[in-house]
């Protein structure tokens, strides 16, 4: 998993089932320095807003999990809202 | 998922029934600032065209499910026609 | 796998069983050159402390594996505390 | 799936059934600006000669299917000996 | 798969039978111009020394396969010693 941050959200017709009323986030993958480095795009499942701080799964098999389908066209899940990542160095709190 | 820009085609003679009629694209990958940051090739679900902003989904099981098979040989698919990404520091439109 | 140092940990409200009473580390990559080169986050499974140098095993269902689980949310995981890591120019030793 | 250009061929003592007769060859991948960025060795499957244009896809389940096994240890795989690759800035013309 | 370099060993407390008796080999992978670029730590299963250059097949049910087991906890395997890779440039021997 990942720490990251909501920059915005993606808008796309996908036609398949899986992803209607899903929402799709662009979340600033935060590295080891606290610097935003690369991103991706991942199905909300946590009612995540913009600007927030969270945990992002980026593995197929795991995402069908959280969605209890065992064949969805899925591969990286926000699955947290972060209330603390302490990184040593420094940290970042949540809401 | 990955945002990404349509750039070219690749015309390449693979024996297997699965590639049979379709269309691999050349997507150049969009990183968080808006640059083209890598590229994949994938199979083509939405008939995008050349300079489209599109979603690519990087995952072999995804994209087997997309096309309803078991077994093919496959890893990237082009899922979604982008209508807008909101990076927050910039966005991008579709037609 | 890779060999890593602790850095600090990440508290997150995740609504999945599995991770309850799970820790999450935030594991500091060391390079060939013995420098912090990217992190990610793992489960803990063997009661790592901030600082000590572990093996993370970063694949999904070695992950479920691990915790005798066929479908778990998890990527990457704990799996050891290193007594010696022997990269040649150096090396780290446990405690 | 990437486009590669076979750079050479590795000979080595793998001592499991599944690489018997199996020709090794040694892809180095091109990016999008045309340059060569990093390598892959992969299992040919087309017959490719050295400084022929290709197309590898990476991810074992693909490469199986492919072989037509359900086990073989195998990730990469060289699919297709490419015809027309066009990037948009450039192109690569096979044969 | 990559050419790599064993460059050292790593001793760890992995409480997992999977382990037992694994000896767990730190490769510096060799990029296409002969340098080191990164490492993994994989399982030895070609009696592979220091200093030796080997292949490293880094994809979990390939190294499953490796084994003969189903569902253990490993991503990477030495599956060779490399006898020749000729990379076009330069090429590397085994012993």
């Amino acid at each position: 998993m990942k720490v990251a941050k909501v920059s915005g959200t993606v808008v796309s017709t996908i036609s398949f089932p899986f992803f209607d009323s899903k929402r799709l986030l662009i979340c600033d993958l935060i590295n080891a320095r606290g610097e935003v480095d690369g991103y991706t795009i991942a199905v909300d499942v946590v009612d995540a807003g913009v600007g927030e701080t969270v945990l992002v799964l980026d593995e197929g098999n795991s995402s069908r999990q959280i969605f209890g389908v065992d064949t969805g066209p899925i591969r990286a899940t926000v699955v947290g809202i972060v209330d603390d990542a302490d990184f040593g160095d420094f940290s970042l709190q949540g809401p």
